[in-house]
C-alpha cells in the first residue's frame, strides 16, 4: 500500500472524501497536528527574533527541536491511524464469520480498539506540543511572521480536537480499559484550550 | 511551476516547513479548510442518515453540495495565496530599484497587498462554508461519523482563523482598503465562532 503522505497533497484529499473507512478523522487529526508543526518550525528557524536578544535565540532552537520531533511523529501517525482503523474493520469481519471461536474475535476486537484509541491519543499529545511550540514563537520569533506561528498553533488545536474526538469514539466501545486513554486526552484538551486562549487564536 | 496540490503530501508539508516564504500560513489555512470540506462531503454522501427521514436526506444532500463547492475553491486558494504573496514580495524588490517611478511602484504594492488580502477573505468564508456544511452532517448525518463530522468542523474553524489571521496582517500594510476586508472578516471569525461552539468543537 502506498503511504498516504507518497500521495499528491490534492489525490490525499479525495482520499479523505471518498466513502472508504480510511483515512478518516483520525488521520486528518494527524496531518493538521503536522501541518501546524510546519510552519510553527519555519517561524523558528528564522535567523530573526522578536528583539535580537540571544536568550530568544535560545528558546526559538528549543522549540523548533520540538517542533521537528512533534511534527515527524505526527506525520507516522497519519498512516498509523488509517491502519489501527484498518484493523478494527477487519476485527468486526472476522467477529462476524460463524467458524470464529468466541473469545478470540472478542480478543481481536478489544486489542484492535485499544490501538485505535492509543494513536488518537499520541496525536492528541504531539498536537499540544505544537502549540507549545507555537506558543513559543508568537512570543519570540520574528514579529513578521506572527500570523503563520498563530496559523500554525491554531491547526495543532484543530489536530487535538479532532484527535480527541476519535479517543472518546473508540474507548466508548471499549471496557475499562478505555477510561485511562479518555482521562488523559480530556487533561491534553483542557491544557491545549488554554493554551490556544494565551494565543487568542479561539 | 507545479501546482502544490500535484506534490507528494509529506513533500508539501515540507515546503511549509522551509524558510521560503511561500507557501505560508495563508496556503496552509485553505489546505486545513479543504481537508475540512473533504471529511464533511464523505459523511453528507453516506447513505445511513441520523433516523432515516426523508429530510434528513434533502438536507445531507444540500450540505454535499456546500462542501464540495467550499472544498474546490479552497483547493484553488492553497495556489492562489501562494501566488498572492509572491507578488508582494516582488512588488517591495521593485520598489527597491533606484529607477522604478515612485507612483508606480507605490501602485504595485497597494495592487499586490490588495490581492493578498482579499485571497484570504475568500479562504474564510469557504471556511465558514465548511463549518456550516460540518453542523449539518453532525445533525442529520450517519451517527457513527459524528467524530468525522466534528473534526472537519474543527478544521474549517482552524482555516477560517488562519486565513483572518492573514486578512488582519496583510490589510495594516493598506490604507482605508483593506478596512472592508477586515470587517468582513471579523464578522465571518464572529459568525464561525458561534458555529463551532455548537458543535462543541472549541
Amino acid at each position: 500500500m502506498t503511504s498516504l503522505l507518497e500521495l499528491p497533497a490534492g489525490e490525499l484529499l479525495d482520499r479523505f472524501a471518498s466513502p472508504d473507512p480510511t483515512p478518516g478523522g483520525g488521520s486528518a487529526a494527524a496531518f493538521s497536528g503536522g501541518l501546524g508543526a510546519a510552519l510553527v518550525a519555519m517561524v523558528c528557524a528564522m535567523p530573526k527574533t522578536r528583539t535580537g536578544a540571544p536568550e530568544e535565540r535560545a528558546r526559538l532552537d528549543a522549540a523548533l527541536a520540538w517542533a521537528r520531533e512533534a511534527g515527524d511523529r505526527l506525520r507516522a501517525l497519519v498512516q498509523e491511524d488509517a491502519r489501527a482503523y484498518d484493523a478494527v474493520v477487519a476485527a468486526y469481519r472476522l467477529a462476524k464469520r460463524p467458524d470464529a471461536e468466541k473469545a478470540a474475535r472478542k480478543a481481536a476486537i478489544a486489542a484492535a480498539l485499544a490501538r485505535a484509541t492509543d494513536v488518537p491519543l499520541a496525536t492528541a499529545e504531539a498536537c499540544l506540543v505544537v502549540l507549545k511550540a507555537a506558543q513559543e514563537a508568537v512570543a519570540h520569533g520574528n514579529p513578521n511572521a506572527v500570523s503563520d506561528a498563530r496559523t500554525g498553533g491554531v491547526l495543532g488545536f484543530a489536530g487535538l480536537v479532532g484527535a480527541a474526538e476519535n479517543v472518546r469514539i473508540n474507548a466508548a466501545s471499549q471496557a475499562e480499559s478505555g477510561v485511562v486513554a479518555v482521562e488523559r486526552v480530556e487533561a491534553a484538551l483542557a491544557e491545549g484550550r488554554s493554551r490556544a486562549q494565551a494565543l487568542r487564536i479561539l
